[in-house]
């Protein structure tokens, strides 16, 4: 049998590692808080990389590539951001080891090897990326900078889990210089909505937009955007923010430009970014107690076939069918594999793509053969349905699109149902424990107040929804006016 | 103007880093020896990558992706492979910063937050790697292992240059685990095989292919197969690497399998990499005194569109042609920018397309209008023509194949004229001394004299070619026998 999970009822966190270990996604390092990411983890991240990298080029960015590292005077230039940072990032202090003079089998740090100026590996690249900046923006000419790097970040984290925190993890940061403060706001809002579209049409992940509380917001940004999703056990997830920067870096870094009117102005700036975290949110937005459920778009395998046979001669005729199928899905651009394999039996191949969330299984045994259909299996609803071969092709197209949708509908409804109003703090705590997910609830702006809810209730605002209605109310702790409600939640 | 470049004829080494510069590929960055891959360079990064993906790929590899760090302690289990990076690499040895007392705007290195043993940052990920293996290799079937990583990668070299030698730098790296030695030879040879057809093909760069002498070989392999080609100076560069690892590091990470007969053995071993190193290469290769030449293969742009116009009314009719061309010149596949940026003058923008090395020019001006055609101008030949609308397309795309096959040609061509036979130590030297390349010459096949020649001479042994006619002889230095000729050459 294929290797067994803890259900989500038994111990939802157990499950979620169970299942990242279990489906071959990713696993534990021997480096405290790194992960490996898996063959097919990381088949996950390259489809998601593809699309949003689609996304933005055709938002006009460009890749480029930024040193891992940075001077310590350099990371310490913005301040705010390196306050944020330096409680938990990775120092290279030396450049060389040599042999252990009491043990020549072991190498020591050569303490002549000391660097003059300390190496923070990058937890975010703005410092860096704003010093090179200086260099290439004089003129209004030169702007807007519209660039977007792929890169490795390290940020120390004291408690770590697969995909969700990671000492080190993978990522994109977009950073950009404009002339005018609307225009970054405006590139800003602009990512945030790229990400929400890719969360939502390409990962099947319904979310909210809105921007943080000055609490929550990124270390040096004055306004930061967010999408917010929910999860199965009712705690929210940041999957991806965009942040206003303001001048904050270009005062920094001292980035400043030619205008029209030739004057001499600092340019304003955005950065944005979403991570391989995303496949935490993907894995517990819709995965059930069989494993991952994957939407079609971001499978690795759309479709995997599995022959059902006694003998040679059986595969022999099943495979003849598979072969054809499987070429004529791919033609019309569905991924196949034909899990032929002798060394497994089929009830141990269903198991183990369930466990991988293949969306549609294909089996064909000697009586499809007769009867020339196959059976064909959906992951997402576990339902079964006979189909001839000459519907196959047109079934499975049908099914990518279904299954897609259902998913997000699915899980849509979900969130829905699990945004609460609440009006008093004693309601606030009561839904919190009984149901937890999303709670609506009036906030008299104050990060004061903000803090104390937390204290009392481990739950931060996610977000302060975007074009949400403007709403009259009063704070749910202080009483104190509030114009609009915002999202509460226990946050991942 | 467009901004002037060094000449070859003047300062090579100059040449080289101005047309990096100017020509936006990259720069230096803030960090020692640490570059910046700027938007032009990057992008021909990624038309590489994604071939060599796609190669590695219908080869039967899979990507992960594994930790940036390796513990001191399984970075030294593998003694030759350890005592190979020890004395270049980047260690963390802190994980966080705090408020210097002294000066509330700096940050220092906490002392209390010392790591218990020291993180080297990855110079190659052999031992994280073959330390991950160890988990997924029980039985034979889990075997061949076909794994490949994109990662970045530090070793801190003491003199650097842009995309030669660099501190950091971005590579791919493959490593695989077989049952068999045979299998494990079979597959660095086939990966130096990928490796020679892609440089070859898709950079129209000729290679050498051959194997390393021990003194050149990787640290901690049985055998280094590579490619090797030849600058225009006379230098020759290594372009990738594949390595027959045989079962070093299963031995020193314990990595056996169960056998199909039963028993239980170490496997075999092999790992192959290429950098952004390429990229040296291929500006080497090419390029001339105009700037940077691109075979079509990996040129971001292919075709650039510059009109030659006075007032709005001959720029919108010129336009109109312009956006017609680039149309169907996208519609065929080639990659089109039209570049009718009225704060450059056609002079200026012509400079910088040949700077940049973008393979065809098409100019538009008003005789053109009036005749019909355009102005078709090579970068690599730097000839022009005149061509008719309707024949645009079809000769754009014919010339598509002709610069790839014309910059082989001639880099070939090249190659084979500074390959110089020599039978004495005193020809040896006054070849390299007078014209440099390859020195085909016969070695007795021991350290010691590649050593002594290297001593008298600064050639190493670049490669022993595959294939190579076998053909006694005596060496050059040491008058013993020999079987073989092999290539020497001064190399970056």
């Amino acid at each position: 049998m294929s290797k067994k999970l803890t259900t989500r009822g038994e111990d939802y966190s157990k499950w979620y590692n169970d299942l990242v270990v279990n489906a071959d996604l990713a696993e534990n390092s021997a480096v405290r808080g790194c992960m490996v990411i898996k063959p097919y983890g990381y088949a996950i991240w390259e489809k998601m990389q593809a699309e949003l990298d689609r996304m933005f080029k055709e938002t006009g960015h460009q890749n480029a590539y930024f040193p891992l590292f940075v001077p310590k005077s350099l990371f310490e230039a913005e301040e705010k951001n390196a306050e944020g940072f330096a409680k938990e990032c990775a120092i290279v202090t030396h450049y060389r080891l040599k042999t252990d003079p009491n043990n020549p089998a072991k190498l020591i740090v050569d303490p002549e090897a000391k660097l003059e100026e300390e190496l923070i590996v990058r937890p975010t690249s703005e410092a860096i990326i704003w010093n090179t900046f200086k260099g290439w923006v004089q003129s209004y000419r030169d702007l807007p900078l519209l660039i977007n790097q792929w890169a490795n970040v390290v940020r120390w984290e004291m408690r770590t889990r697969l995909f969700l925190r990671t000492s080190e993890f993978l990522w994109q940061e977009g950073h950009t210089a404009h002339e005018t403060r609307a225009e970054a706001v405006a590139e800003a809002e602009k990512m945030n909505k790229v990400y929400a579209e890719f969360v939502e049409n390409f990962m099947a992940i319904p979310v909210i937009q809105g921007t943080k509380s000055e609490n929550e917001r990124f270390a040096g940004a004055e306004e930061t955007y967010c999408i917010e999703a929910l999860m199965q056990d009712g705690k929210a997830l940041q999957a991806g923010t965009s942040h206003f920067l303001g001048q904050n870096f270009a005062k920094a870094f001292d980035v400043k430009f030619a205008s029209k009117e030739g004057g001499l102005e600092y340019v304003w700036a955005t950065s944005w970014g979403v991570s391989t975290r995303l496949i935490g949110a993907l894995i517990m937005t819709h995965s059930d107690d069989q494993g991952l459920v994957l939407p079609p778009s971001l499978a690795p395998i759309q479709v995997v076939i599995v022959p059902i046979y006694r003998g040679e001669e059986q595969l022999a005729q099943i495979s003849e069918v598979a072969n054809d199928l499987a070429a004529k899905l791919k033609a019309s651009g569905v991924s196949v594999k034909y899990d032929d394999r002798d060394t497994y039996k089929p009830g141990w191949k269903f198991a183990q793509y369930e466990l991988q969330g293949v969306p549609v299984r294909i089996a064909i045994g000697p009586k499809d053969l007769e009867k020339g259909s196959v059976e064909l299996a959906r992951r997402d609803t576990l339902s079964k349905e006979i189909v001839m071969y000459a519907e196959v092709v047109d079934r499975v197209k049908d099914l990518m699109i279904e299954i897609q949708e259902n998913l997000f509908e699915k899980a849509r409804n979900f969130r829905d149902e699990n945004i609460t109003e609440v009006n008093t703090i004693e309601e606030f705590k009561e839904v919190l424990k009984s149901k937890g997910g999303f709670i609506s609830a009036h906030w008299d702006g104050t990060s004061e107040t903000e803090l104390k809810i937390k204290d009392k209730t481990k739950a931060t605002i996610r977000c302060i929804p975007m074009g949400g209605k403007k709403e009259e109310g009063k704070c749910v702790l202080t009483g104190n006016p509030s114009a609009q409600r915002v999202l509460f939640a226990k946050a991942y």
